[in-house]
């Protein structure tokens, strides 16, 4: 392997834009062992993704992601599409001998995700999950504390993912609401988030009981655009998935955990927020302030929530970027994950997190969906 | 009916205290058609409650609720006592003639709140249970706020009751901590002001599965004082409540809900909190800053979430207090509930919340513990 | 003595209402060795005093404060009406052998305050200016901090006293806006508080300079009601003081201060904060969330601005009050204050802060004003 | 004029990493009529220059500014090093027909502003400055909502710039502590940003008076690194500029204003923050929580501090970025700033704001170091 790594992304949209800015960030803000260059970026409709090549610095295009995972000249297949789409991409790359990193979730079905971490690991290619809210200097940051046993052991677990942009009933449909290609909504969307932080911070999670619910079940047809930002078409389709997903959790460790994931909380732009209380202190963490950590300890002298802002030169990713108190932002997460991935494979170590926490997550996903049918608690498989 | 209320007190430590605070300071802030009396209280420390007599301002003592309760010159039976302890005296005032205001949560068993609230409809007293939290003007201009269909249809409940003072393994027992006089621990203390909360602004809660779990087991013994400031004795004692519970709930209007309390969250101090977002707008709460409601409308021209500090003159309550930006505290709340209890029976009406409210919470509290039993989801029980 | 002390108070508008709160409460949530007697209340619209005299409870009324001086059953004068006359009747209270408390600022002049020092100090009566913000529990552990040395040498002195009670042009005159009987407008009434934290917090003030303005020169006359909500009359009248203050000061201490009071601050309802900048920690605090203090040490482990809710039972005041968490309010500081001096008389000391601190504030209020008028740093007099 | 723009940067640490990234961003974010191509980089130390343009993609180098103020294959040159290099380089450049684009304050004095804006007018090339915080969207927004007359005639302006880099004694000298290349401490390169905000939301500034403070004298000499973090050599020097700087202000059209700027607070860390109060309403932002503007309008049938997540589409520069919620960080501030320049250009228009506010801002802060020498409050020149 060069110096460098060919990347071949699918997927040009909002996760497309995201990830092109971190590979043409990563390089800038941090010291790598192997450089990334966008070669390719793939997508059907052929003047659309041509102008995001133009725009994004993509040397080529194409427009069947099975035409981009053949290329020679491509090393690692990075998939920003719908979630139906990832099982197939993901394991012809890996047959490929290319390294995958994959939005999230995993994949649609626990089935897909299986066979998506059979393919990386028969391969031996290396392969990461964009569960780019780790990646915050917080969430690191919080990581490590809680390693140092500065909360103790963990007793609660309390996540909300809140949105609001389809409060609006005319707000129009696109793919994520959609069954066939989302696989779910807010419970496999923001869900996911949600689960991977707790299982990234606490461990795995046993069981869990739920429930979804679709409160705005027919919309607008999808106009030309698509995206977050939609456009209405002529009539209205039926929403398939779920508007909000509630469980709560056991986990192995013996913590208990309260999840819930809307689109439908007024106000809530992005409120991604998680709280552990442990026998020794409190973390709590809110994207929509995602530069600040708040801590409790019982430990000292003083007590009280202390706001760190997590921006501080020994904070996790800061050493790259700008002085304590100049922010960060959202994409700055992918920047780090895509430097975090870089330096593992030049280090020939497979990157964090990987297929095994993508599937891990979509097992308790899919509990949770076992449960919302059986009325009662279900338990997680675990996926080794 | 003269214009005076005689007031007969059971119990004289922490409710004691801010019932005590209420009565003295209700008629002085509020313009009451009906002046209480602080007439007797009783506990079973003859020389403790003499001296809290003597340090309130109470007329006389008894140490027997019995006697108090057959007292001639009483027109009203509050009680302060251990949730176990309400039923048999609320009865026997209810059949002594006595108008009967009660802590929460009501009774301890379901089968005990039915046995009250047929005793004060048979004997045609009026009678109130103190959710106080409802008698915040933040809680009361909430429901006004409901009810005037700003946030419109409620889609989402989310409350959470967090403390931290049994977070130290080392926090003696006290009767808090013992199923034979609390009947539960978090799950009833605080657990019935969320439940209470959510069906004053929302109503009816159809179904529940939940989660109750003791992490802390043994304590210290019980020392000479109690309360929630305790000191140790010698030995240990297990402790026979729940540290904590969690549930989700159906309303019967639709809307979905979680809920979650706790006495070890560190940090966490009286983290009475409750969301509802609805199809128009959200509305927040958190008694950690109880003089702020948050709103978020989809109807603002700027839209954003709002700090209403909710001490305006046209506030609920407010008309009473101090101008605007002057902070009411936690025993206010008694104050607006004893001021809207005396006015109520002025008016020959029964107080609102009553026994009735009480019941229900205590169905709902019932119902997750059958849950707790069969890991499913479970009907809660509507009393009429 | 006798371990009774005998009130006489004067005004019984909004400090006559929160000083009979006071009086009512002292006693009863705190063990003291002198037990207040709502003997006689003064204002006078006799009418209206009689009946506060029954609400609140005073067992007589004056409609002549001199009177009130004079009666023998009079241990100690409380002076809650405009600051134009607290003057005259400290002074003849102080030479009639009776104790003096004086709602600030101490007097419109510093002349007048110097003459009030001169006389209790004559007499030898006791004598406390209600500095009320003083005695939060926030404040008070401040202060303990300040002497623990936990923020070091203290640099920067940050105050805003915010309201916007005059920001509606139609908000009619009352006593407060005229220079005859307020002296000064935010400057005294707001301008004071802050000048007394910091003076309290940090020391002396040794220069300033600074501006005041008046936005609003001209108001709808005054109805028959008075008070902070007021009612308008016929006619307008003109306004005699200032809407705002702002000045920079160096303190004795080698600190830089900078303070502004306004009544024309849209939101800010009572937005009384100070931050202080030390060299090892940063205290700030501000009344619209009272019961939290905010404490950066650089000496943490991990770093962060800290949320001491001051409501644990070794903070101070609060072993009366109750459980942490269980927040204080507006009254709690005139309780506070009240039950701090009777305590003071009890063992014959002289309760803090008395009038020297009263004239001192005075003394900067004083030397901005001068400096409005020269343009320049004035020094301030400072008071032994 | 080409559809590229050949960029030429002076300075390579902070800002010159800030700059760089945002050539990089500006065009795949923002639809730009104009492309900036980055030509060339200038710093002394070649080496460090050399592996500065290797990591962030500059074509070529050069070691001496005058060179690459005379390179053909240069449009815009882009000054990014200390205020004392600032003058002599653009007027170079803008006599050499190259657009100039300079970091704040403009310059060390205000002569030297004044000959930098004729250079830029004679020879009639684009000129900007880099005030970032102006584009912010949520100072952006601000800015159109005040031209909407929603906060109404603005009476308060409250500006304070704390950071805490300097808090301790041991953070040994820098650039930046030198009066002979930063020309003032705190009150240039904090204190420039907050009177530019103040400028650009409210407008000039009339008279002002103010006062400066050097409180830690000495410091460990510089070592081989530079920029925010330092390392130390050995021995000490002498601090030549302030640590802060506090003054009052009277705007030209009748606001009062007050600004305090500071490296000495602790756990400030960069806490610009501004707020307006108005006839109608109240502004207020800080860049710590850079993505919120926090709005109260009298208007507002609810009314509380509205917190607007300025992240929605149709906020100043969103419909470049992400979807509602997903947060900016500072970096963005730059690539905002470098679209707006481009456009502007491209457009054959000054772009926004150009070295007349630069100029006026410094005329700001010179007034403020005379009232320092007068103690008395001074007129600001108005620079046309």
């Amino acid at each position: 392997m060069s110096s460098t790594l060919n990347i071949g992304l699918v997927g040009y949209k909002f996760m497309g834009k995201a990830h092109s800015h971190a590979y043409q960030s990563a390089g800038r803000f941090f010291d790598l062992d192997l450089t990334p260059v966008m070669k390719a970026v793939c997508g059907r409709n052929e003047a659309a993704v041509k102008e995001f090549a133009r725009q994004w610095g993509w040397d080529s295009i194409e427009t069947d992601w099975r035409q981009l995972v053949e290329r020679d000249d491509i090393d690692l297949v990075d998939i920003g599409s719908p979630g139906s789409t990832h099982a197939e991409i993901a394991i012809a790359a890996a047959k490929a001998g290319k390294h995958v990193y994959c939005e999230k979730p995993l994949a649609n079905s626990l089935d897909d995700c299986k066979q998506m971490l059979a393919a990386v690991r028969e391969s031996g290619v290396k392969h990461m999950i964009n569960f780019n809210y780790r990646k915050t200097p917080a969430m690191a940051l919080a990581k490590k504390m809680i390693e140092a046993d500065e909360i103790g052991e963990v007793r609660h677990v309390r996540c909300t993912y809140l949105q609001d942009w389809l409060v609006d009933p005319e707000f129009p449909m696109n793919w994520r609401m959609r069954k066939e290609t989302a696989g779910a909504g807010a419970h496999g969307d923001l869900g996911a988030h949600s689960v991977d932080l707790a299982r990234f911070l606490v461990g795995d999670i046993a069981e869990v009981v739920g429930e979804t619910r679709t409160f705005i079940t027919e919309r607008p047809a999808e106009g030309t655009s698509s995206g977050l930002t939609g456009t209405a078409g002529e009539g209205t389709e039926p929403v398939t998935v779920d508007d909000c997903s509630l469980f709560l959790a056991k986990f192995a460790g013996g913590a208990l955990g309260s999840f819930e994931a809307t689109r439908l909380a007024p106000g809530r732009k992005n409120f991604n927020r998680i709280e552990l209380n442990g026998s020794k202190g409190t973390l709590a963490w809110c994207f929509e302030d995602l530069n600040v950590l708040e801590f409790y300890s019982t430990a000292d002298s003083r007590q009280g929530f202390k706001r760190i802002i997590a921006t501080e030169g020994d904070h996790p990713y800061m050493h790259a970027w700008w002085p304590p108190g100049h922010m960060l932002g959202y994409d700055h997460t992918f920047v780090n994950a895509v430097a975090d991935m870089l330096q593992a494979i030049a280090q020939d170590k497979n990157p964090s997190p990987c297929f095994l926490a993508g599937a891990n997550c979509v097992a308790v996903l899919n509990a949770v969906e076992r449960s919302v049918e059986s009325g009662k608690w279900e338990s997680v498989e675990k996926i080794d």
